[in-house]
């Protein structure tokens, strides 16, 4: 099959890659021309955007909701695309781009899917991620294959385009909750002359397994936060996302006011280039143990 | 071997019946006679709490604190027991009643260790409760054989006699955070017109497994709260708890507090015997859900 | 003096009418047309937004930063403006937009100054505001004529457009701190069984006198919250620049998080049109006392 | 009149001072012996707690909730009292600590009367307090005359013993409420490049008048945070109180969560000995700034 891939990042890079090693031929387009060379090397076909489109079906991976606006809702793109074209959105986005997106496809004769994925690079490389989708069945059907290759599951959780987004968003909503609560616990296990290390082994041996809670838990058990898979300003841009995502639809969410705050904090501390699970550390200022 | 054992509520008296059924001699004493009747009928020996101590091995499980100091840290109560006799606490109390409890036994000559656990009533039925314990390696050695009965495994976390407790308490308060971040994404997915039962599907298939979000999980997603095994109050009882251990030690703990609030609310809105799971409501509450 | 009037809500008409009054020649400019033809009732010259910048200053009150955008950073109107203009923003917008237009005003050869005011309508009817600003000291000697028409008192902040906008967003955040706490401690004496009234009348004798205190207490104390003076939505707008000035400086704002939350489920309960002090009911519903 | 005064910290011996200035015969007792040795020269009669009460009217200003119940709650001082002595409690205590009191004094044959005050040493030493009272109009008809010594109005707000604290406790709240704002908004000035104090200049200006806000305002606004009249302790003894007072009654309260955070925050940090306005340094320390 030949099909569009747009946003070459850790994740789409991994993806396309996966794509080309089942077969596909995959014209791929990102901003910067780096990763698209090293694709090329692995048998993509450098692309324009609009290229891309005119196979009739692009999958995207863009950083934010800005970049999806100056990219693909471009109506320059959208009126170049041929008719009934699809456009496959698997990044984190908010719910109010799903609607708009959908409406401008839409408008322009095209169809927009989508499909944002749970899962880090390496359960990218691995094809192993989870794939939450929403709207059409027969599209969704369509799609199947591309997403059998991409991930280990597909979840189909509503009928409007937006779905998808919510359940993406909030579930990282759970795992950033997971997070402080688990830096909260462990600042008072360490002010209170224990290894949070320990802490962290008892609750995950049987209470809390799944990969959240054991691996974000040994980072901040042990205070070691690398590898770096998810840099606090993204986590912070997920709060705000989920924030927004409560706000449009009245929903108060009193963890999520505490969350920005320990995020913000973290970055007032210099803390950019540090994975998520750092935020830890904010706990740990608190309590004057840092 | 002959035991005394204190406290027959849920977990007290499944707990002392898998004694009995292991071969130990269980003399029971209860605030109500209820309870030991029935244990009485499964072969324990009805006793007074001091009988009890004059087995020269306590086992108690009481409702809380204040439980604890009226009726075992009793001067009367200490003051009769044998030189040497050991006191293991099983119950989740401040870690201030912990230092308190361990001073005043020394201070009469006996022994105290507290051991506290994880698991509801239905994994004490089943001899298969988390034990978390701390303190001196040969009193923890000399029990565990009763522990082994009692539980499938037991964690030494320290050598304090508030660390078991504290790990105890913040092992709690991750469950009730976890109940409240399903809570609070719970009502945005279902203000957005989804089924909160598919989120929780998909949240706890691969990222959340564990009893705590696959079994309050199914709660909230289903809005169905039965059977309580944990009722709202003691939810907040083990929020102030949390509260306390972080205030004596100078901890922030910026999830309390809207936990604190999530509980209160359930209080005012009557949802007293329901299962702490239910604070859901209140998150449906705030958002006019409810 | 000959200036422009842009937005002509309930704080722009009385502004526009002082201004009048003072002898000055208004060319006014609204989106809807009604104000316009009652301002000409008194005096005023009804124009388009480009005839109001040709005056050479154009004073403007409009609703938000998206109004702000869309009017007046409009390319075309700021290409038309003559050189010089000066363009004197009194509405109440980010701190981002006031950045953003102090650049493309300068870039297209024009002068910018934020002069945000506090005071309600009845403020502004009496020429009775406060007003902030800040920047060159040259162009705030230039307009002070106009402010002294305004305002009570005008007081210069610092030396960057955004200066004024921050303490005027900070001002209104210290407002709705004041309204929540009020609410909170109002909900505890009303389920205490005493007259929140009372707690308010012996708080501002002597404790916390001022508009804010006073006004908005006694809305709070009687729950009665006419007349509507400012909006909850606007008020949830106001507390989201804030959250968003802290944000873009690395603050964090824990009372901001609890305030969205109140607005939100305010909202959430169909408040949308009452003042920002029913916010109370929002502390009434969470202690069930609504 | 003769009359007992129990407690000379610097609230009690200011005001039992200003009673003896009236022409009373003060019979007073204190913990540590200095402060009693300062009163007698100025005229006090050295006593125990039960010569206190023997005179049949004692006022107190004990530190907190457990100095009163050890000394004033004693059998043996309420059974030594006089039949229908008057024991009049100017300090802040708990509610349940009021009821408790009244209770008690009744089962002794005392009248409790609950009349804290607001107002700091300079206020007491002014014979300036503003007095808040509840209960039975002829017991407070009977000390109004010392009250008229001691303050400037007294306020009688309601019927129960406790209604008296509970204003107090919920002013208190609404004092360090405004603390924490007007901290939080000072580090966004801050962070924003602009003098704090300016920006507590113009709010208090017009908007926010009143002692509070001009007062601790100041203090925020140039960081000086002497003279300490009110230690961050006893700030957080207070937080605690009023969150304590909302849930006996089932009420929730979002902003005394983020206060008890800020203030264990300072404790954290060493600011033991501070006063409570020092808390600014825990929204500056989250903020980077400090």
């Amino acid at each position: 099959m030949k099909i569009g891939f747009i946003g070459l990042g850790g994740m789409g890079s991994a993806m396309a890659r996966n794509l080309i090693d089942a077969g596909h031929t995959v014209l791929a387009w990102n901003r910067s021309p780096d990763p698209v060379t090293e694709l090329a090397a692995a048998g993509a076909v450098p692309a324009s955007i609009s290229e891309a489109f005119a196979t009739g079906i692009v999958l995207s991976m863009l950083a934010d909701d800005q970049a999806v606006t100056d990219r693909l809702l471009d109506p320059r793109v959208l009126t170049a695309a041929p008719a009934g074209a699809l456009h496959v959105n698997m990044a984190t986005v908010s719910t109010a781009l799903a609607i708009q997106a959908r409406r401008e496809h839409a408008e322009h004769g095209l169809r927009y899917l989508a499909a944002p994925v749970f899962g880090r690079t390496d359960a990218a490389r691995a094809g192993n991620l989870t794939i939450v989708t929403s709207g059409d069945p027969d599209t969704i059907a369509e799609v199947q294959p591309l997403f059998d290759v991409l991930g280990r599951r597909t979840w189909t959780v509503g009928d409007a385009p937006e779905h998808a987004n919510l359940v993406k968003i909030l579930g990282n909503y759970l795992i950033a909750c997971s997070i402080e609560a688990m830096a909260e616990a462990s600042a008072v296990i360490e002010a209170g002359g224990m290894n949070p290390a320990t802490f962290i082994e008892v609750l995950t041996d049987n209470l809390f397994t799944g990969p959240v809670f054991t691996g974000y838990g040994r980072m901040i058990g042990n205070r070691d936060y690398e590898p770096v898979n998810f840099r606090l300003p993204l986590g912070l841009k997920d709060v705000q996302l989920a924030l927004a995502s409560g706000l449009e639809r009245n929903v108060p969410l009193p963890f999520g006011g505490v969350l920005r705050d320990a995020f913000v904090d973290a970055l007032a501390h210099g803390q950019t280039d540090q994975d998520w699970a750092a935020v830890t550390e904010t706990a740990r200022r608190r309590a004057g143990l840092a």
